[in-house]
């Protein structure tokens, strides 16, 4: 367990305004102990909070909170309440305050190879690297200045782990497959398999198409690698395949959820964000700071500008080639009546038709 | 290979009647050696087999099984078969005999500590537990008694296997997640990783949004845990993410399938069962005795009260707080005719507008 | 680095007609040195290329490549270009010099069982298989002439691997599972983990549905297990589940992408393609040379006869029994356009009652 830590060192090491409620000793509020960081409404008088969202105004007033990050526009309505930290950005300011209170309460990783760890002839580890148990790094891999390997990590001949980068146990990222600095892959990770590709053989002898048979499926070996940049966050059992020729792509400060599929030879453009469980066919081309919702679906050889959002649960068709936001998926219902509007939707076309011919009955 | 078992034993271990067809010797039938577990269709002169869903009464006529388990509903209709093994509910009494046919045939786990295993110091095992190889269990975790590690299984620091829980192979628990009794992992489970949580900074020095640009992502380190209650079952490459603040939550008999999506700080109501692909995004709350059929999104923050029931592929935008059945897919047809519809379907506001219309002209 | 290749040697390994654009010497186009092979717009002077599709005619002219392996029919735009090798089937042909080219390029696994894999008594290892470390192979299990596998796989008790089969780093073959000969599977992928399988046990003591409560999950042991047949190939986390008392079946040359779902008792006919995040829930029965695109789910029970393709996203809710294809998405646009569509289609069933009213008025 980590010392208790006061508001003071918190405002000390990431700034903001600390401010009492009237009446109260400002001193005594910067020698408050804080053990935890908690929501507003699970917060007790040891606890740090936030608002962010202006909506839950309410549950500030509410809160047991110790003292609550606010924006300069919420000051008056949380010290109402009691003790506030007070900065332009609570969500941001929020975010770092998560980083620092890791960074002391985190278990730091083992530095070293452990004994366990099976590292080929030909690979290059930095000095200040940790390489947990059970972790394999192939021929010709480097992994580089104050990388973290985890446990049961599958490390193939040739790739990179850029400086700092955290792969967390049993992460594969594959032969000649490379990523850059300060990323972060969660456990099941999968960067490098091959991608999807066949070639359909219908000479097959002796097979016609008329007698009911069909096509094999002859591989195209996937030559390519994915060359992943800086600052790139990829969740748990997320999968990226290598290129089918040239390389798979994902750009600086990209962040992938849990349980995405990115195809061979795509290409996500820097600081885009994708939602759990999202599926990116082969060569699509993702702009800039796009983001997609979870379940969204972007099919093959298809381009994204900068800045489209997309819809969770939408699938996209088509090249969209204009920023904003783009939705398509069926709106939910009781059962019973999205049983009625599913089946007329089948008649859709013909009910435009007859509203058509009625139409064209008016005077 | 188990030593053979006869009708007789099975009714001893797990009740039910056993009853002959008309002419037939029931001491011979209690006598009946059976070898197999079976569906009525390939069922053979040595296969018990079951009867839960009368729809499937024609295949009860024509199954070669030795005997049939029956509601007493059926009973006269499977003793003109042959024999048959009578109970109140032939699912549940097949489900039972599964377990008691699956104690006496599966290879029991070997127990100790593999050779190979790393068990950090301070880690408790108990001694009645089974870690198999190359499995890695973290400082302070605890493995509870009769508990089964599989191989290749990552135990984080200070996590909690609870009594009798088994884990297959690969198999990631977090750390300081926890794990109650009875439960069953399959193999490429996730429980733990970082919940998806980024603020955006969108004062990038010297960068404005009217060049192009957008806000860079900054990483909510999560620091909440996940905990599992007792007799959960999770299947495999499913992920379950560790809460931002407070922890992830999943209550006794919950029901996960394969490759489904648990974001950070859900909480998932006793008793309730979710088929494959499901996505749930962050902090939303199912109540008890839900399900989701194959496919079913859940957006983030949202409420399901107990009893709801979500049809496989709907999209859930909005909290429901009336038990019942809420679907919302697209009805498949002939590529051609959905082609029609679906380009209809984005007219359809307008659609509505001209009948509008028509209705006005309308004396 | 592999020993640079001539033109000449590529044709003389895979067959095609070399020729040369007017003006050229073909002695000297035959002995071009390729270093890669790669797409038309980002070839150079040392890469052979391919035009398989029509569409991509410009490409060609602009293309820098060394030679372009081209169609008879493209033969003379490709002349006008360069170097061209004509064969019946460009595709095919790029697929089979990508299979060529990898394995003079792609290391070779290394023989022999790692130091560090485990391997229980009475499993039969072939002596030309290659063991990568960490590696388990249960007892009774089989590894086949030719089989390689990856670091990290966990083999269970009496599986078996086929010839020349090889699974990447971290892939689970369960329990008397069994993969045949030529196959490849990516890692994470979950071969035999339990199907979904429960009985509702509504007879809790003391508990009655009109309390709230609901029932429990009563397990049906899994008792089946996987077979998959010949030259199959299975994407990274993808899982394929055990049946509940028959096998669930792979059929020959099958070919599935990451992240998909099999549920028990599936069966998928020869030569099918299956595209990423498909879901295919229990007991659904596959036809031969039926593809489904990414994120398509088919749900349990039903039959697709052979020749039956289903769109991406789309969702299969019954049976189909004639061979063709199927489509059932929700067509994305601007969000804006589409929250109005989507509202009203909420009201479609009552649209088309109102429309009804009106004609009847019609004279």
């Amino acid at each position: 367990m980590p010392s208790p830590v006061r508001l003071a060192e918190i405002v000390s090491a990431l700034g903001g305004d600390l401010c009492a409620e009237q009446g109260a000793d400002l001193v005594q509020i910067q020698g408050t102990v804080i053990s935890r960081l908690a929501p507003l409404d699970s917060a007790d008088a040891s606890s740090l909070s936030f608002l962010s969202n202006p909506r839950y105004g309410t549950q500030l007033a509410a809160s047991a909170a110790a003292c609550v990050i606010v924006s300069p526009a919420m000051r008056e309505a949380a010290l109402a309440r009691g003790a506030a930290l007070v900065c332009d950005n609570p969500y941001l300011y929020f975010a770092r305050l998560t980083q620092w209170w890791s960074a002391r309460t985190r278990r730091a990783p083992v530095l070293g190879v452990h004994a366990s760890a099976v590292v080929e002839p030909g690979a290059r580890i930095h000095a200040s690297v940790s390489v947990a148990a059970f972790a394999y790094i192939g021929a010709g891999a480097e992994i580089a200045a104050g990388a973290v390997i985890g446990s049961h990590c599958h490390i193939g001949a040739d790739a990179r782990v850029g400086e700092h980068t955290r792969l967390a146990a049993r992460v594969t990222l594959g032969e000649a497959c490379r990523i850059g600095a300060r990323g972060i892959v969660h456990s099941g990770v999968v960067i490098g398999a091959d991608g999807f590709g066949f070639a359909p053989d219908t000479a097959v002898a002796g097979l016609g198409t008329d007698a009911g048979e069909g096509p094999r499926w002859i591989k195209i070996e996937q030559l390519g690698a994915v060359r992943i940049a800086d600052d790139v966050e990829i969740g748990a059992n997320t999968c990226i395949d290598r290129g089918a020729l040239d390389d798979t792509l994902i750009d600086d400060g990209v962040k992938l959820d849990n349980l995405i599929q990115v195809g061979h030879n795509v290409h996500i453009g820097a600081h885009s964000a994708m939602a759990g469980c999202v599926g990116i066919a082969g060569s699509a081309r993702i702009g800039r700071f796009c983001t997609a919702g979870g379940g969204a679906i972007i099919l093959g050889h298809l381009q994204l500008v900068d800045h489209v959002h997309i819809t969770a649960a939408t699938v996209i068709t088509r090249s969209i080639l204009k920023p904003g936001q783009y939705s398509g998926l069926f709106p939910f219902d009781d059962n019973a009546s999205w049983e009625k509007n599913a089946a007329t939707l089948r008649q859709l076309h013909a009910l435009r038709d007859r509203l058509r011919a009625l139409e064209k009955k008016q005077p």
